[in-house]
């Protein structure tokens, strides 16, 4: 199927987002052998929005578009949609009645400028969205399909991987398989693995950093699920092979989610202790549904006071000269086992810039505490304040994730 | 001066690198004050390649082309000019000769494959790189001005600004001003600027939402900055009048950067319980670099008997029936007030779902302790999980310097 990606908005025009939702589009859509050849860009403007719509319904077979669909005036996707395809505007009595609903819910009253919303090219279907009250949709226009979704990444994103991506379809089906690696950079592992990308076709082979994280997704497209399965399954056992213990996990086993199940399968709970972190190592863990089962608390000790009142550091650990190594980090990692009541504590103490602390930008020091005992490590993040604490908020998980394991090499 | 901008590149349409270039394209652009309404991607194949350059300059004054300049076979930017424009290649004896140089200078023999880089369509000046081999290349067609530049970054940006952005002129000049809201839903904000949105053309004003925020942007282009800002004072001004307390700060005035220099200007310092929110509003300040001026702690009790443990939170407001109301935020804030040593003190305790905790999904209960006094909220989040949180954390920053000015409307 031949696809072309329409974004819609005068922000990126003016450069101040990046069209990041035109790459996701692309990455699927390469993934799923679609032919992609071109994308546009236009802003706010009914007059060359409707032109771009109707210049790439003459070339591909569906088109999708991002953005515009909004409840304010300067969202015109609708309307654009109407002129480049001659067609009347209507309105849903049932999405209005849909769109109160969901207004009435969160004891709220809609403005009256949502009811845009309600209002259709004739002949479109809505696509639902269940993250937001701008409904997506979908036209049959001459030979081509159009599609039209909110640019919103959270938003868009299940609807294009819910709807749009299975009606593309094609004959057979295309199934992935992501394998989740953490401790080696992408160059790294991107060596590890270079013959098995060069010979890539089917599957194909992708490389993803996120986070500190290295994600491979495999793609490949067969008669059925179970035939792409079985193409997988022989590159992803050598992939596994080469990488060893790189590998922590597929598909949607976060590192978050596998920590829960090691705890729930060991009855113990966790907390942490967090200094330049600042929160973060906890936020990640409540942000798992459930994770009141395991998690109970945390102490974040900005302040060095703070590490001697509410987690019991002795005097000489937070003083400037040792306030960032890891024997504050372990009696840290003690004094929220025992404040917290918690049978694994993370700690982390560090300098995430621009204040040295005594020590080079980007050291943390991070220790676990579990039944096995304390373990601890110092490593030293590359980039600026957000990206090394991002960083290591996903060092810390994992550090985590191998002292539950009792893993030796820590 | 309209412009548009083509990106060549098959691995932007696969999404394997995002256009980064149309951005910071875009940004210059805007900052001239040229008009800037189309930006094209397409992949490394000559056909497609030429019918967008063709395209673009029926419509533009200038186009701008990023990529393809390679001296690698899938590199056809050169071709595509030519097939666009009905013009020969014709080869350059003089570049050849500074290619040449070029390698002999490093120590090195160039390869054979970059002498096509001595190739350009006729009546094309060259542009110098001074970062790498590929020069850029400038061509007057009909009444449009062609520019080809390299894909590379660091290669286009000195070659756009020392000779593109010079040649394009522009006497006049583009300003933004951003207004920052809290306290309404996008729809109520257009509501209350309806007119103002549908008569504004010099400056345009555009609606952005943000995990909570309201964000307004105007834009005026005019001779000068000083004109331009002229024409914003008194849409401005009418704005602020409209919508009064809602707008919070201006440009890049955060709720984060506001708190920390209220707090700052008191000389009080500010610290977090959590539940709900599970460490992300502590996250969220110090994410700001030099937090630790003003942040000491935080105290993240999701488990019910660490509010009593760490927060001294009474026993009856720990039951199951009361965790999720303000009386137990309000004893979280002067818990924290107390444990961390701090003057201000905002708590969270809510429902993020799926558990309901006695109330529904949604409800969260926000106080904030000042030297003034406690003061509380309960307010009731819409969307999933990971949306009420963002919400929230934005809401308790918002009420937390409600509370810190001592406005009555908390």
């Amino acid at each position: 199927v031949i696809v072309e990606v329409i974004a819609v908005g005068t922000e990126l025009l003016l450069g101040q987002i990046v069209n990041s939702n035109a790459a996701d589009i692309g990455r699927r859509l390469a993934e799923l052998g679609h032919s992609h050849y071109r994308q546009t860009v236009v802003g706010d403007n009914l007059e060359r929005c409707a032109a771009a719509i109707a210049e790439a319904i003459e070339r591909a077979d569906a088109v999708i578009i991002t953005g515009g669909l909004g409840p304010t005036q300067d969202d015109l996707t609708r309307e654009a949609i109407c002129a480049a395809t001659g067609r009347a505007m209507v309105y849903s009595e049932s999405y209005a009645t849909h769109l109160a609903d969901w207004w009435a819910a969160r004891g709220r009253e809609m403005p009256e400028s949502n009811l845009r919303q309600a209002e259709f090219p004739e002949g479109a279907e809505m696509i639902p969205n269940a993250k937001g009250t701008a409904p997506g949709l979908r036209l049959l226009h001459g030979g081509a399909t159009l599609f039209a979704l909110p640019g919103v990444p959270a938003e868009l994103q299940p609807m294009l991987d819910d709807f749009v991506i299975p009606e593309l379809g094609g004959s057979g089906t295309v199934h992935s398989r992501l394998l989740r690696t953490w401790g080696e950079s992408e160059s790294k592992v991107a060596d590890l693995l270079g013959d098995i990308y060069d010979d890539s076709a089917n599957p194909t082979l992708a490389f993803l950093a996120s986070g500190g994280e290295i994600k491979l997704r495999l793609t490949a497209a067969a008669e059925s699920a179970a035939a792409a399965r079985d193409l997988i399954a022989p590159v992803e056992e050598e992939i596994r092979r080469r990488l060893g213990s790189l590998v922590f996990g597929a598909d949607s086993e976060t590192v978050e989610q596998l920590l829960f199940d090691m705890l729930a399968e060991r009855g113990w709970t966790i907390g942490t202790a967090e200094s330049a972190t600042g929160g973060r190592i906890a936020a990640a863990l409540t942000a798992v549904p459930g994770a009141s089962a395991v998690f109970r608390g945390s102490v974040v000790a900005y302040a060095a006071d703070i590490k001697s009142s509410l987690l019991a550091v002795p005097a000489e650990l937070i003083a400037e000269e040792a306030i960032v190594s890891v024997d504050t980090a372990i009696a840290m990692a003690e004094g929220a086992a025992s404040a917290l009541g918690v049978d694994v504590a993370i700690a982390v103490t560090g300098s995430a810039g621009p204040e040295p602390l005594g020590q080079p930008r980007g050291t943390m020091a991070i220790a676990v505490r579990t039944p096995h005992g304390t373990s601890s490590r110092t490593m030293r993040m590359p980039g600026d304040r957000e990206r090394v604490l991002t960083y290591t908020t996903t060092a810390a998980l994992h550090l985590a994730r191998l002292a539950i394991a009792g893993d030796a090499a820590l």
